[in-house]
């Protein structure tokens, strides 16, 4: 029977296609004894045989849709489940214990993964404790008769439904087959919402239900326009979905022709939509959008993508990739953002009660300087190739500004002396995230070159509510008055000394925002590159005259959902 | 040889007496194979009989300088250890295994734990296993011949060194002849500084090395003005040391003389000066210092120190015997908050990634309003005793606001149509901890009676820093400008709509920060009871003009350290 359910809308668009989960299957077993030792070997050699088949069609698969790189791990795996020492210390322990090849199987990985994981300051061995951790699942799943999800090996169109999305699953995932999203968990700023729109997949997160209620291979429509999701839908439900999706498609179309036009007002003003970027491969859909810069550059990944701490050169290499990648236009590079909900398998950081509150981005840096040091330096040298800005996040105070801003004039001078091409101008900026910063804005203003407004941690700080604690999701409120006037507040103190102001988050790009950010007259709005040209076109629909009075209006309101509604009246049917 | 070290100062004055060491000495055994039977089981009783010898002792001492009550422990113990079923348990496994006696014990008893554990919604179960734990570790220590620290049995002054302190190690303390504290861990906010002002304790915290580097009975002088320590201080220091804490104590003669006075400024203008409260039982201090009120009852305690949900009426008792006990004067309670760093045995909370930004206070009792409607006709039924007053903590947003009003008119209604007995008048505010809260102080200064800052959470969540996290408390800021200029609007707001506003958190009885916070036009400063009258005192020596001034030369500088330098060098000397 068809049933309507409803999420969170995380990416935009209609897919409808048959579900394919990812999720585990229960692997959990009795530990038995066996009388015939055979047979039991048996068992265990043919789930070997089986497990080292699927993964030899997995290897070729993801060789052919996903590159050779994406594929290697799966030879590691044939190479764990072809080592005879395995399997033969499996049997040794079924003749001698007499237990079921589940047990054998069990107790001999979980040795090796002990040894493995012990050895903790050994990135190599670490991996592959999580490697016979994979296979050992893979054994079990066909000593039990069950099916593993095959990510890799799906081969028609699907939706994909889990209880969430992790970058390993996704790393799986071959982008043509997959038409949508359904998860369990997470919510817009989480990272399969992040992944579905930087793909252009829509997508329906946090729906609580979705693995529970949609069964594998059922008709699932995801409208990631609205955030529901049919199972088992109607005729006439897969028919209007259609049109909607085609309509949506259309609208796009109609976007895709701003591509290479300014951002500006329906009174031409000016305005800049720049991209957030994670890594130099994400400049592909920053050139096909238009973008007129990149806002954000989130240089985290750059580490937590690496098994040990990237050096100079590998930095380096990144920065200038993207800079001359985007061919004179401004480049703002954000330095390291880790520890709160990021952490380095390299770089053990103190087990924090709040870590969201606690020891992190610049606030690390400025404490593990040769890090931070060797961060700067990349940057520098990079600076030759193109336009770049370089911003400091988490900054709460002035002093951690000043401190910041020596080392780089340190390193600075070195490299100069030293004979480096070293790029004149090179903007120095600060992330605006949090509310400290922002009531001191009319300092900063006089010391940096530019604000970057980080919206998703303004939030969470001003409102003391963590976005990612579905308990307290209903407080993660961007457009409460509270957070339109320490915006306010922000754009006014930098543009009194003349310096510019970008958003470059969530709200950046987020329809409703725009005309407000537009109205308090924020400089550049940066976002996920598929949401610019839709931005583009809401702002030419828009004067800055009708946007400054409906800010005006927003921040003198009492609720977000005040806000939301006039917003909503001002551009409804733009 | 003489040695002087620093921590955090937590509590004034100057102590000089020799250490105390609480800290738990090394318990680790061997686990070992046995061929003497017999012997084994004698050292066995013999540890369980000296154990019963100790425990007996404290208990008498305990019973004569802290009370019957607090002596029942150490009865639930010493029947513990003359139960002849445990102790049979362990000399059979000493017979049958051949094991040691410390094996056998431990053995024994984690079995016991375990069972007593698993019962988990048992709060009974669940403390019998604490005490088993307790009485396992005093046994152990006769059996491995090394002292268990008794502080129940100390009969001489002493300075107590310790890691921290919690309640139930406080709670053993004769404060008789306790004289000062150090710790290696904590700061000004925690609960081993609290306890310190509260009993007027000298008290120096978060030294990091105090364990380490003093021996047990060595001399030691906590500084606690300053935050040194000295250890195995000279004769020339023990004089020095001396005269300051006489000096110290005269001054506190001094203030003392304030106490039945009002709070007025050296110009005539009256201020509010009040008391910040856990338990009925703090009444004592309270009215010893010349409280003007109660400015925040923390009602948390009365659900954290009971073993199930404080019933109405339970609470209804408290807190009738606090509005009684104040004689008229308003006693401003707090609603629960719960969450953040306080769990409740009896309700768990969701396990949280930062549990500050998460499910707590008034986010809890919206969501689970059967408790928070038996805490308002609690304190609805108790108003008819006195003059009360209601606050709502970690409010973020005005729709939060109402539904708590909403609900406290509700039970109010049905109360009086009950024919129950309420008081005209009770003033309903809400606790300013949230930026978003004070950066919208405008639009609930309409609709609340009055404001209470809540300095700690604000400072928190305005720098994004957890005031529990080492690694940044160099963040935790309460002269930063950006704090001065929040708690400026949240004043100037509630001014204009002629509400009253209140500090109640560490800045409230701050010396550097009342200057600050008067200059602001703050009315009422809540505080350790034993603060109150170095306030007053201080108050009285400055005139509003010069404090007004002072505030708005603060609130327009740059950071933390130049506020208090500035406020430093005006109140200099007085």
């Amino acid at each position: 029977m068809t049933k309507k359910l409803s999420g969170i809308a995380a990416s935009n668009g209609v897919a409808i296609a048959k579900a394919y989960k990812l999720v585990d299957p229960d692997l959990s077993f009795d530990n038995k004894s066996i009388t015939d030792v055979d047979a039991e070997k048996g068992r265990l050699n043919a789930a070997f045989r089986a497990s080292i088949d699927d993964l030899t069609k997995i290897k070729a698969k993801a060789a052919e849709n996903l590159g050779a790189e994406e594929a290697e791990v799966f030879e590691a795996h044939i190479t764990i489940l072809s080592d005879p020492e395995m399997i033969s210390s499996m049997e040794q322990q079924i003749e001698n214990d007499k237990v079921n090849a589940e047990t054998a199987l069990k107790s001999v990985t979980d040795m090796f993964i002990g040894m493995f994981e012990a050895m903790t300051d050994n990135t190599y061995m670490q991996e592959r404790a999580a490697d016979i951790r994979d296979v050992t699942k893979r054994v079990l799943s066909h000593l039990l008769g069950v099916t593993l999800p095959n990510p890799a090996l799906i081969d028609e169109e699907v939706v994909i439904v889990s209880k969430d999305l992790t970058p390993s699953d996704t790393a799986q995932l071959d982008r043509k087959f997959v038409k949508g999203f359904v998860t369990d968990l997470g919510g817009r700023t989480s990272h399969s919402s992040i992944m579905a729109r930087t793909l252009e997949i829509p997508a329906v997160v946090g729906s609580e239900v979705a693995t529970s209620e949609i069964e594998e291979g059922t008709v699932v429509i995801v409208d990631g326009l609205h955030g529901d999701f049919i199972i088992d839908p109607t005729e006439d439900e897969i028919a209007t979905y259609t049109k909607m999706g085609a309509e949506y498609a259309d609208q796009k179309a109609e976007w895709a022709k701003l591509k290479d036009e300014k951002t500006l007002s329906a009174d031409g003003v000016e305005f800049m939509t720049a991209a957030n970027i994670g890594t130099p491969k994400d400049l592909d859909g920053v050139l096909e959008n238009g973008a007129e810069g990149i806002g954000l550059y989130r240089t985290e990944f750059l580490y937590m993508d690496s098994a040990e701490m990237p050096t100079e050169d590998d930095q380096f290499a990144a920065y200038k990739a993207v800079l001359e990648g985007m061919n004179g236009k401004t480049v703002t590079v954000r330095t390291m953002d880790i520890g709160g909900d990021k952490d380095l398998p390299y770089m053990p950081l103190p087990k924090e009660e709040n870590p969201f509150l606690g020891y992190r981005a610049l606030r690390i840096s400025l404490d593990r300087t040769e890090m931070f040091r060797t961060q700067l330096r990349a940057l520098l040298r990079a600076s030759a190739y193109g336009k770049l800005w370089i911003m400091f996040p988490m900054v709460a105070t002035l002093p951690e500004f000043r401190a910041a801003k020596e080392i780089f004039e340190d390193e600075k001078s070195k490299l100069i002396a030293a004979g480096v091409e070293v790029a004149d101008g090179i903007k120095l900026g600060i992330m605006i995230e949090i509310p400290a910063a922002a009531m001191l804005s009319d300092k900063f203003a006089k010391e940096v070159d530019f604000f970057s407004i980080g919206s998703n941690d303004l939030i969470q700080y001003t409102m003391a509510a963590d976005r990612g604690n579905e308990k307290v999701s209903y407080l993660y409120q961007p457009y409460n008055p509270s957070i339109l006037r320490l915006i306010k507040m922000t754009i006014d103190n930098a543009h009194k000394e003349g310096k510019f102001v970008a958003v470059c988050g969530e709200m950046g790009g987020d329809p409703i925002a725009v005309p407000l950010l537009m109205g308090l007259g924020l400089d550049e709005f940066s976002m996920s590159a598929t949401s610019i040209l839709q931005a583009r076109s809401l702002m030419k629909k828009l004067t800055t005259t009708e946007v400054k009075e409906l800010a005006l209006k927003a921040i003198d309101l009492e609720t977000n959902d005040e806000v939301k509604a006039l917003v909503e009246a001002t551009v409804a049917g733009k």
